[in-house]
């Protein structure tokens, strides 16, 4: 399971963390071989495909950067709930009504395997599992208003106005001709609905729960916009620059698909350039956010380093 | 719209609710136009395509019959919530690689209009506006465990062990032998997941948001285990016994994909005699609780009275 491999470049105070992830996001699944078999084999098989576990490290990192209090034990299980609606959206994206994807995390995808019913109602039974895990984790009556509050604040960034609403946008803008003066405004505004805020909501909610205040929460949520923007552009150029081995999934499939991406709407050195300005951006939201202590600003450089 | 339609048989007490309901639709529903365009009016589509909102006013008869606390005004759009996940489980139910049904309350199905991908994105960002939802109403810190118990246990009965489970159980059985011995507890644990468990929840809400103690809570979860079965049993039976146009969506389906349903189990006087026997538990359980005041006494007969 790729889940056990380090991520190059990924900064030592989060990548020794991964281990907890991994033990959170099996302690809160069905169990291997539990009822109805298809569906949690289904589940199971999405989760636990590997992948690098960054929207729970970025709760992780969102709660070190943000104190005061120490994060309680269970609240690594609300941070595996932002894994599992990851995991849905994938899911759902790689149908073949949607991109159609045969390959993910260098598998089969989901749909392949189990069928398009059962990855359907995989993908549904995730999102519904990951709104579970943050309405009940952390315990205790005194933090019922922090769940609640996680839950809305979630609810708001994966829903019609965030990742559903990016991927409607992005069906919406592809194979269609954009005139050329939206195309720049276009491709960012899906992005930052479409991936932007289930990143910034992973540090929100780290934050949150350890009680940070509204100052700190806004420089984490500013931090969390230029960090989404620097996964997008790095995760657009790779679509063009690697092959489908290294990446583990279908390359070259945006350009085919005539997707608006940063490579298609600024040439590829032009997306280098808008990489560089977001990394700029991310490092100097870091800086104000941690003074210096380099947790948040290597996450950046992690993020914009991968094509390299 | 039929919304405005009244429901024959349903008790006064309720049918007369039915336009809070309507409203409180119309206030939680992205408006009429907005961004992104395709989503919201599949969503919109999807929702205001008529139905009894019957799960909203179950809500509504469980707060009802629990007191003692006034329902706040708010919580009405918490019990809209419920008709929401009841839509997404049909958007998603009626997808090709699902029953592959064209036909719904009277008119064409939302992927015949809107095309797979969005009404698939259309159930899942439905899903989530519905957590959204309980999350946040009715407002107030005082609220904030009752939401995120009602979030909880939302979650619990929609997800892999609740109505997912039930309709992945609902494929894995269409079509396949069912061992004689076995078919009747099937059929009853595909019930009682993929739509019981969602009655009894509207129920429970409904209890939970004025304060009901717990044995209270436990009456209103008896009584709503023997509506969600009444409501199943006389569901099956309509779906032999009507035509597609008085039923307003295909009619026979069940059995020409031979499904497992109460007159293919138990054979048609069969299924009336089961119909008849939790009719007599839903109405002791309804005595036992509202000592005769009527409300939920008149709904178990609605629900039973429906093939008639």
């Amino acid at each position: 399971m790729a889940g056990g491999k380090g991520v190059a470049g990924l900064p030592k105070g989060l990548e020794e963390r991964r281990p907890e992830i991994e033990d959170a996001l099996l302690a809160v699944l069905p169990a291997e071989g539990a009822e109805p078999a298809a569906l949690v084999a289904a589940m199971r098989y999405g989760v636990l495909a590997g992948g690098k576990r960054m929207r729970p490290l970025l709760f992780l990192a969102g709660a070190d950067s943000a104190g005061p209090e120490r994060l309680p034990a269970d609240a690594l299980e609300a941070a595996a709930a932002l894994e599992l609606l990851h995991t849905y959206s994938l899911i759902h994206d790689d149908l073949p009504c949607m991109d159609d994807d045969s390959l993910r995390r260098g598998r089969a995808t989901c749909h392949v395997v189990f069928g398009e019913a059962t990855a359907l109602l995989a993908g549904d039974a995730l999102q519904t599992l990951g709104f579970e895990l943050l309405a009940t984790r952390p315990a205790g009556d005194s933090r019922a208003g922090r769940r609640s509050d996680a839950v809305a604040r979630t609810a708001r960034a994966i829903g019609v106005l965030g990742m559903a609403g990016g991927q409607a946008l992005d069906l919406g803008a592809t194979g269609v001709e954009i005139p050329a003066a939206e195309r720049r405004a276009h491709l960012r505004r899906i992005h930052a609905l479409k991936t932007g805020r289930l990143i910034r909501l992973s540090l929100e909610l780290g934050a949150l729960h350890v009680g940070a205040d509204a100052e700190r929460l806004r420089g984490v949520s500013r931090y969390g916009d230029a960090l989404g923007l620097l996964f997008q552009i790095a995760d657009d150029i790779l679509d063009v620059t690697q092959t489908s081995e290294t990446l583990g999934k279908t390359a070259g499939k945006d350009f085919a698909q005539e997707k608006l991406t940063y490579p298609s709407v600024f040439g590829l050195a032009g997306a280098f350039q808008e990489r560089d300005l977001a990394l700029a951006s991310a490092r100097e939201a870091a800086r104000d956010l941690e003074g210096g202590s380099g947790l948040l600003a290597g996450l950046a450089l992690f993020a914009a380093g991968r094509d390299r």
